[in-house]
């Protein structure tokens, strides 16, 4: 076997089953050898920003990690904003980088460049292989790497002699890493926080969002009596009918510091201590309010569900919440589309078990009210905030859950930037249905220049948050990548092609213009 | 003023007039600071790669800098690929990056990056402001960077805080430094070479590649009877009637290799020593034929015209080239449409002082057999390797030369990288037609596998070079951004379509399937 082959079966041996890929010449090894590894498949992206947005998404929700493969420098930096959103996520994906041979690079050809400069920002381990005989180990390095809870991006530089010349056998799979369970005393503290005067927050996050988490969390909070609320941006939460209802923090600063004002006690569980998205002058970065006391339960990389239901028993709490959320969706609204009403149709529709993709942005503020209290889902957000995350995510978890239906709640200005992604779930016949909240604009963008005091943009500033000149055509965009694609206007047709769509396999748009 | 305009304005004083941009919050005080800045427009893309491309087009046609603005990292991330380019084009290109203000940095908020590392790899020049007071200075050295004949791509990552404070006045513009001359005895050295026994190729790239280089070097081979090749990948190169025929060297290492057989002298005026795009197992990195002498004549950043004209004095070369290119186009070609059909409808029809963006990849080798025999044109090709630079540079290209009309020659697959281009072509109404070649594959990459040996490629070797399943609808993903489009497969109808794009104003596409 060749290096290829030999670094592949090791990732295939050690459980990663697909490989999101946009290979060229200096990947022609790779390319091959993926025919002579047992138990890994290639799946094409017409653009880097999609393979790696669906590494993250497949990670999010198979709970293990997925491969890329990209070409050279150029081909990973067109997906470096999908993986600075995967590391945000803490998901689990390696990354294969091809490089030209190692007896090549002092020719400085067209294509090579600093790889490794590229590609630390957003990786938590970078290391460039040496040769075909160690290929194997580095992949189960890096294998080893993006496995270390609750998850990391590895990125392995390959040069191409390294993947040609021969190399024995895979190398065995690592073992994989565990969380390291929280001291004892880091749960006495929290149950000390959470029980003493004064208001007091769970604030949960990362690995606390799942059905087990949230449970626990639950549990104390009932126990004690203190709020609990999870981070602005899960890379998934479960939420619905049968969980717990969990406050959201809020995106802007000075909504967190009303959300939190008064609050003398924070006890985070696998979520960091809130900070400003972006900073505002006048307002601070970090959004504890003065006074309030910061306790550490569990950081992300700990055994977040673990120290959740240490603390349960900590404080005496019962074996289960006694107040979960039940499915209260339904309503037929009717009339013009708005965001309002778009969230409800979409949180009335969708089934048990959807996985809710929502790059949204301003667009999906509807349906983060009526979808708490609809049937049980899963929702993944834009953990970095590098927009185009939405529909690569959402093909990314099609591949990972085939037996459950994907919703893309998309925004139309982010979703243009990997809008390559549609052609991908054409391919896969993906159960991908996006929902395209069309309202031609940059509107966070328009929010922000208001909050700027920019009562009137000039032509410029108004030229670059607009989207209506020329509107984009949706429907054509997606037809044209073979996806079927409908528009809908009001809440009726919204709620009657979403159906249609939900009831049928394979991807389907539709553009629902607010 | 405030920082934002005290540098927007030095940079419209020294003469940028035109900047790409695709911001976000971060860049808030740059997008209101537009519309108090006198001589600079914003042109928004609706992906970074656009900017960035277009940015390259602009400044290759325009001979001076264009700039972008892009949105933190992860929006300088999506731009990469195509600096990539430029800076291997050597465009005069300089990006603003916006960043968190200073003092929000250290909350690690989710758009944090290391923007220097991301941004090093791409640029010959990267400074991180430290105040508003110093704003405009950085802005004036950024603009010197980039000015550095022939052009150099430059990084200023701006904080939030520096655009938004109090600044005094926009800085003096700087000098527009000039490409250092060569030395008497690099000419005499060259001149020398091309008349010492043997074969001799006077190899020109870069600078060499306008009006001017071109018929000093045609001069000089004629004097002393060398031949006369350029560079496989030209960032802009001056071609048709009334030019003189030059060579291009070809693209694979073989067909290189063979062309330079026993050629004893190459000279070397703005172009690079030979090397191969990619490294073959078997063949050498450097293509220069065993025993050869390489002299340089000068360096891209020399004063290479200059050179070129000691140099045909200096041969006692005529005071113009006898043999220069007559406008054979013409003919009308009929059948299915194939790559040579496709070449010679184009060679026939691009009028005269027609800008050609060819990145067909293998789809223009029709064209580049028909093209040199045309009427007087411009061509730019794909300089860095990083797909996905056809349309983006078409845009700028027509922004810098509104008088004439663009060209694409773009392939599919590397048209779907940045296919967001043709929205601005729509609202910026530019004369940009969009040839689409059509294969429905990664062609190159199946010539590629072949080369490797791979006769029947298996199922995920297929999958990864094939775009058929779905095919992509060119015409639709036109539309869809407000661009009229037609398909045409016959030489006839490409004809009729192309001869109909070419008389109105405005773009449009035609999707050509090869």
């Amino acid at each position: 076997m060749n290096g290829a082959e030999s670094l592949l079966q090791t990732l295939a041996d050690g459980g990663v089953e697909v490989c999101f890929a946009n290979p060229g010449t200096t990947e022609m090894p790779f390319v091959t050898a993926f025919d002579r590894t047992k138990g890994l498949r290639a799946i094409l992206g017409l653009f880097e920003g999609v393979c790696t947005g669906a590494a993250d998404g497949y990670a999010r929700m198979a709970g293990k990690p997925a491969a890329t493969l990209l070409h050279l420098g150029p081909g990973m930096a067109n997906g470096l904003a999908n993986l600075h959103n995967a590391r945000r996520a803490r998901s689990s994906v390696i990354n294969l980088i091809g490089d030209h041979p190692t007896w090549h690079l002092e020719a400085d050809a067209p294509l090579t460049s600093d790889i490794v400069s590229l590609a630390s920002p957003v990786s938590d381990w970078v290391r460039t292989n040496e040769s075909a005989a160690t290929l194997a180990a580095d992949g189960a390095a890096a294998l080893e790497a993006s496995l270390v809870p609750p998850g990391q991006v590895a990125t392995l530089i390959v040069p191409h002699d390294s993947q040609l010349e021969a190399a024995d056998r895979p190398a065995p799979p690592p073992a994989r890493p565990t969380a390291p369970p929280v001291e004892e005393a880091a749960v006495a503290t929290a149950a000390g926080a959470l029980r003493s005067d004064g208001e007091a927050v769970l604030l949960i996050g990362g690995p606390a969002l799942g059905e087990r988490g949230l449970m626990a969390a639950a549990r104390t909070a009932e126990a004690v009596g203190c709020r609990l609320i999870h981070e602005t941006f899960a890379a998934r939460i479960e939420r619905g009918a049968g969980l717990p209802l969990v406050e959201r923090l809020p995106y802007f600063p000075e909504q967190v510091l009303a959300t939190l004002e008064g609050v003398s006690n924070i006890v985070l569980a696998g979520a960091l201590s809130p900070v400003s998205f972006f900073g505002y002058p006048g307002l601070p970065s970090r959004l504890v309010p003065e006074g309030a006391v910061v306790s550490v339960l569990a950081e992300p990389r700990d055994d977040v569900e673990g120290a959740l239901e240490a603390l349960a028993e900590a404080v005496g709490a019962k074996s289960r919440p006694e107040r979960l959320a039940v499915n209260a969706a339904g309503g037929s609204p009717s009339g013009p589309l708005d965001i309002e009403n778009l969230g409800q149709v979409v949180a009335t529709l969708q089934p048990e078990g959807a996985i809710v993709v929502d790059e949204a942005a301003t667009s999906s503020l509807g349906h983060a009210v009526y979808s708490p209290t609809s049937r049980p889902h899963t929702t993944m957000t834009l953990t970095g905030g590098a927009i185009g995350q939405g529909m690569p995510c959402a093909v990314g978890a099609a591949i990972a859950c085939p037996e459950r239906r994907v919703i893309a709640l998309q925004a139309d200005g982010s979703g243009m930037y990997t809008l390559q992604a549609l052609w991908t779930m054409a391919r896969e016949s993906l159960d991908v249905t996006v929902v395209l909240c069309a309202n031609r604009s940059y509107r966070v963008l328009q929010f922000e220049l208001a909050r700027a005091g920019v009562a009137e943009p000039g032509p410029n500033a108004a030229t670059l948050t607009d989207l209506t000149e020329p509107a984009l055509d949706w429907v054509a965009l997606a037809k044209g990548q073979g996806v079927p694609a409908v528009r809908v206007d009001t809440a009726e047709t919204l709620a009657e092609e979403l159906g249609r769509a939900l009831a049928e396999p394979g991807p389907a748009l539709i553009e629902a213009l607010v």
